[in-house]
């Protein structure tokens, strides 16, 4: 399967194409296999030589985007020129777009009537949450799926509406199966080194990619053939044995992001946490609520940038403040234990250092950050360098992950 | 210009492929022209066909990834292979991976060794930031450029040793200009209703956009032409009619993130703020200081996300907390009156509302958010509904967006 993501605005970078992440994810996850990506601008002639050029190496491809209401959408149109059909008027979409505008009480325009125009004899995908519909059409074995580009429309119609039909239309029986096991404490080289001889003696359709994210090394390990048990069977037997070579690197064989693998200890354990955050301004907390239900265990942060903030509401020592500096060992011990009665938890995760680009001194580079965690009965510090020339925004995602990985370290030390 | 990405979690969405937006940004800042993104997994068959193909329409190819220490990486074998070249040891580049080890205090392994490997006559580009080079290879008019995957070296290597090269190489003098018009407080549809008139006196290579972001649509205008200066003035023409068209809808001309917009608006007018998060769990704190220089303006934030921290450390009246609940016009409004005393600032910004999944009730479904900005002689609140299927991401995103237009709202006011 290929995916076609359109747009001028993914092309000159206004806007991350996180859609084809989606789609690669949700695909992986049904067993198909999206064996290429391709961007276009917002131009007819670039859309129908990407869909022509994808039909030369699939019989199914997926588009996204240019369904929206304003001029810069043509996609309907080439889509009726390859596939030989005309532009008609839908009445059932007509109505849904009608219901919406009358819904927050607006008239419809003459540019929303045309969204309810689909190329004859297609299926339409009912857009329950936008105007724009979804497309599904069929020839001679080939199948163009045509989806609008905002997200969230994008992932309802490709979950509800798209992967059923295409499950119901498969009849490969192609299996691939991935499992994850994420490590860390170790380099990717070292972990390479380390894995060679377990690589060596990998069955034919496996595969182990490497994938490093701040602070961790995900290895991810993909089968594929045409017996989904018994493929499922040597999975689960390569697996064990990636386990066992990777062994105390080795955190966690789920496929979670830290927060979530972070957020999984403090239920079971009960415990609660807060944080007091300065360089990381506010972004621990963001992933930590990230996760669905993380109300159970986040009490709440003080995100303290200013000095004032950190002396009159997180009660940080001035004397270490003036003697110390703002990103130091005691301030930021001062903040995590502070933190820990303030909010009245179980465990304090605290941040200090320079993000850039500016502030950063000769003893104090930019990318300096010390971390701390306060528990019930200890206090653990970190200095970390993220690199002066790393850039503001990896440096706080480093951190904030850095000290995510130092509290899931500790809870853990409380389990055993 | 063709991207080509590598990356099996790229096309299995394990990893958003953030590498295109700033490549794509880059280019199109120094005039040239991203005519697609092609991602490829890592099999040496796809990347090869990736490459041909890619060659079919350009003759510039920037590659990025599959240049890792570790056994999923075959690029380089790739481009030797299609380019008739040996892979050799270039000893500057071994120099520099052993140095990178020897000051970590770790040894060389033989994986770290074949970095050090380049395709006979290239020109290494060297990664200060990491262990695998960039790579530049030119042949019979055609120019390939590989840099590897991880974005802060990408970043790098792109701006400061390919596009320099890029430049000089550069003799079309083909202009790309764009400018872009932040609009609000208008649907997409109306707003495209509303420049139908412009749109169509439009000289030819002028192209306009519509790119929806929480709360906001940005209109981008591109330009192409061959004489840069004309194209300019053209450009400032057309800009000028395009905001007289747009009125009083347009909040800005500069290309900026609200949290950008909002920070201008405080160094301008020498005020700080602060914020008060529930449901957006530090996300506008996170927002707010991602802006370079914002620990002039910013304060810090309480992420009350119980009720507890809501009433202990924010003061919000428990009598409000019974009778309205959490997600209520009163206790927002305590929330951001207290936390403008709280932290001593000019402006407090409070949310509150249900990110769900869980949480909803039939009077307060999932994504009602109330927010409310207070400031020295006002405070504003509003109810939104951002749709109970929308997503917990999705919800927290553009409740965040939304407090944040709040905010400009009412710091322009003071302005008048």
């Amino acid at each position: 399967m290929i995916l076609i993501n359109i747009g001028d605005e993914l092309l000159i970078g206004q806007v991350v194409n996180t859609n084809a992440a989606y789609v690669g994810r949700q695909l992986s996850a049904a067993g198909f296999e999206l064996t290429g990506v391709v961007t276009v601008g917002d131009s007819g002639d670039a859309i129908r030589a990407a869909l022509e050029e994808a039909f030369r190496h699939t019989d199914t491809v997926l588009m996204t985007g240019g369904l929206g209401p304003t001029k810069d959408d043509i996609t309907k149109k080439v889509v009726c020129d390859l596939f030989h059909r005309e532009l008609v008027m839908d009445e059932a979409v007509l109505k849904h777009v009608t219901d919406i505008f009358a819904a927050r009480g607006m008239a419809l325009t003459e540019t929303n009537r045309e969204q309810a125009l689909v190329p004859s004899g297609c299926t339409v995908l009912t857009n329950v949450l936008g105007t724009a519909p979804g497309l599904w059409l069929e020839e001679g074995g080939k199948v163009l799926i045509v989806l609008p580009g905002v997200p969230f429309e994008m992932e309802r119609l490709l979950d509800e509406e798209a992967l059923p039909r295409l499950k119901e239309r498969d009849t490969r029986h192609h299996a691939i199966l991935y499992k994850v096991l994420q490590c860390t404490n170790i380099t990717e080289s070292g972990l390479s080194d380390l894995l060679e001889p377990y690589e060596q003696q990998l069955p034919a359709g496996f595969k182990l990619a490497y994938l490093p994210v701040p602070g961790i090394i995900r290895l991810r390990l993909t089968a594929q053939g045409d017996n989904k048990e018994r493929l499922a069977a040597l999975m689960d037997e390569q697996f064990a044995k990636l386990k066992e070579a990777a062994g105390s690197y080795a955190f966690t064989d789920e496929d979670l992001p830290m927060q979530a693998v972070v957020g999984k200890l403090l239920v079971k354990t009960g415990r609660k946490v807060a944080t007091a955050e300065s360089c990381t301004g506010g972004r621990i907390a963001n992933l930590l609520t990230s996760v669905p239900g993380s109300s159970r265990y986040f009490e709440g942060s003080m995100v303290s940038y200013s000095n004032e903030v950190k002396r009159d509401l997180l009660n940080v020592r001035e004397d270490n403040l003036k003697r110390r500096g703002a990103v130091s060992e005691e301030v930021v011990s001062d903040m995590a234990l502070n933190a820990m009665g303030l909010f009245d938890v179980d465990y304090a995760v605290a941040t200090s250092g320079i993000a850039g680009p500016d502030g950063g001194t000769e003893q104090k580079p930019v990318g300096t950050v010390w971390i701390a965690v306060a528990t019930p009965t200890r206090l653990a510090t970190n200095l970390f360098h993220f690199g002066s020339r790393t850039g503001r925004a990896q440096i706080v995602e480093r951190a904030a992950h850095a000290a995510l990985n130092m509290l899931r370290i500790e809870i853990e030390k409380d389990l055993r």
